[in-house]
């Protein structure tokens, strides 16, 4: 970002704080970005008691002013832990359940708690991170009623009502794709490595197998080595057909366990390769989901969560 | 096995040879088994042309009568390939499959085809090996109708009637329990290793959750991590319910795809843990399966397979 010619007045650092990276947003009044910052100081990269002197590093240059934070920051194996908030949350009282502390250098703090979910049928689910994504969403399209796809290694799906997260589920997606591609026997019948997968017809064909024509996940990947041994398909397809089976299966499952109904309205969150690829599935499934940049979403879930608790302005800008 | 005190005659040497084991039996003419070696000489570790010189060495002090041998011995990384006999097939007829040939010391060998299929609604699928533990059980029961469920890193369900496998089905059941337990995300909610992990009560929870409740696997298997982090469940426990959802799983996805009717005649072939495991999950689905030693299987269907080729007299043992 460069710096406006009139120098805006620095309110707010909106930190994203992951397990393997660092990224730090300084604000002005309304939550727009002035200047940002990352690094490799990621979560699992830092000793107990290391999170303050990284930050601090990091944001050194800025002035002292709060910072938000969301992400493992907030984890046991963060800086401070953020107790989970129990589903149905309201987004816009998250506020409640944020830990907030003083640094020693006197710099108020506010880490977003992740949600949890128990229900008697199932065993549970916990979101850290993507939940401020969802307040970005919520901060948007306050009225939006339907469900927030975010997809990724373990992507979450989030049933949305009047600002209100309901319920949610985790499927471990990405990691999926990655063990089947790369670390199992099927590794031998694919390519390593692919790019923009989904515009590919065997991703639309491997979407149909679990989509439409209902063939369970566990009984369709070993059709992967069969169509590699029996028909020759080329490496490259044979890992689109997998990712499409991967992806494909997510939303067949969401089907199944009556998370997705028919005509839910459909939100995707994340990056615009991801973006691309669900959308193509669900577009097999009869869904026509809007695609929303997960970046920009962190941003101004952050600021909406801040001026919950006081920390910028509540007039959102003109 | 000893040698009997009137020595008898030996007629046939029956093989077993895999991805990383050799096993060879030597049978007399009822099949009966006079003694057994094996060595670690498996496909994987051969180079091309190292395959008879590691047989005959394995076997040296024994008789130079014929041998038959099943296994990726047959693939083309084996031996010498013996092509997939497409089904419907006839496990009397498989004879006409066999690759035969004579050693350069005059040794006849035949080598058993694997089982191949081909549907418009599927993308096929293959076996290798296990169409001699199914034989194995056509030569004990002729007049099986039902489903041989063969347990191991890769499943195979064959659907049998009248002595013809007229279609069969591979999961990656095992594969998938390695991938989650040890090198998934998951690795941290689990223990390394279990005993007997299907007689612990978690293991039925976990039957029941795919199986009972219908909760999709991929819907599914993030509760693991979650029964962690909100209940502190135990990681012996935990390891357990994994390994109750993914066998759970493979049933549940058995009945979804049509292959598993109601009421459809079983039979387990695999170790006894692995057969108490698949009984105690099949009886929450509520089918009572006979479970049946595979090693066992493997040398009666070598014996079956070689007197329909001649290698051995018709007559079966009185």
């Amino acid at each position: 970002m460069e710096n406006a010619k009139t120098a805006p007045s620095a309110a707010l650092i909106a930190v994203d704080w992951g397990t393997s990276r660092l990224r730090a947003m300084l604000l002005d009044g309304t939550g727009g970005v002035i200047a940002e910052a990352a690094s490799d100081a990621g979560i699992a990269t830092l000793a107990p008691g290391g999170h303050e002197a990284a930050f601090e590093a990091l944001v050194a240059a800025w002035p002292p002013v709060p910072a938000i934070m969301a992400g493992m920051v907030g984890s046991r194996q963060g800086w401070r832990e953020a107790a989970y908030v129990p589903c149905p949350a309201a987004i816009g009282r998250l506020g409640g359940g944020m830990l907030r502390f003083t640094t020693s250098a006197g710099r108020p703090v506010a880490i977003v708690p992740g949600l949890m979910l128990r229900t008697p049928a199932r065993d549970g689910d916990v979101i850290r991170g993507e939940e401020t994504q969802i307040a970005g969403l919520i901060d948007r399209e306050p009225g939006f009623a339907g469900i927030a796809v975010l997809p990724g290694t373990h992507s979450k799906w989030a049933t949305i009502t009047e600002g209100t997260v309901s319920s949610f589920q985790t499927f471990m997606t990405g990691e999926m794709f990655e063990l089947l591609s790369r670390r199992s026997f099927l590794r031998h019948s694919v390519a390593e490595d692919g790019h923009d997968l989904a515009a590919l017809p065997d991703f639309t064909l491997g979407v149909r197998r679990t989509v439409v024509d209902g063939l369970p996940f566990l009984a369709a990947i070993f059709s992967v080595r069969a169509r590699q041994l029996l028909d020759g398909v080329a490496p490259a397809d044979n890992l689109a057909y997998l990712s499409g089976l991967v992806v494909g299966g997510e939303i067949a499952a969401a089907r199944a366990s009556g998370l997705l109904g028919h005509g839910t309205a459909l939100r995707i969150v994340g990056t615009r390769s991801l973006g691309r690829a669900y959308a193509t599935a669900f577009a097999i499934a009869d869904y026509r989901p809007t695609a929303l940049d997960g970046g920009a979403l962190v941003v101004e879930g952050l600021a909406h969560l801040a001026r919950t608790i006081g920390f910028l302005d509540k007039a959102s800008p003109a």
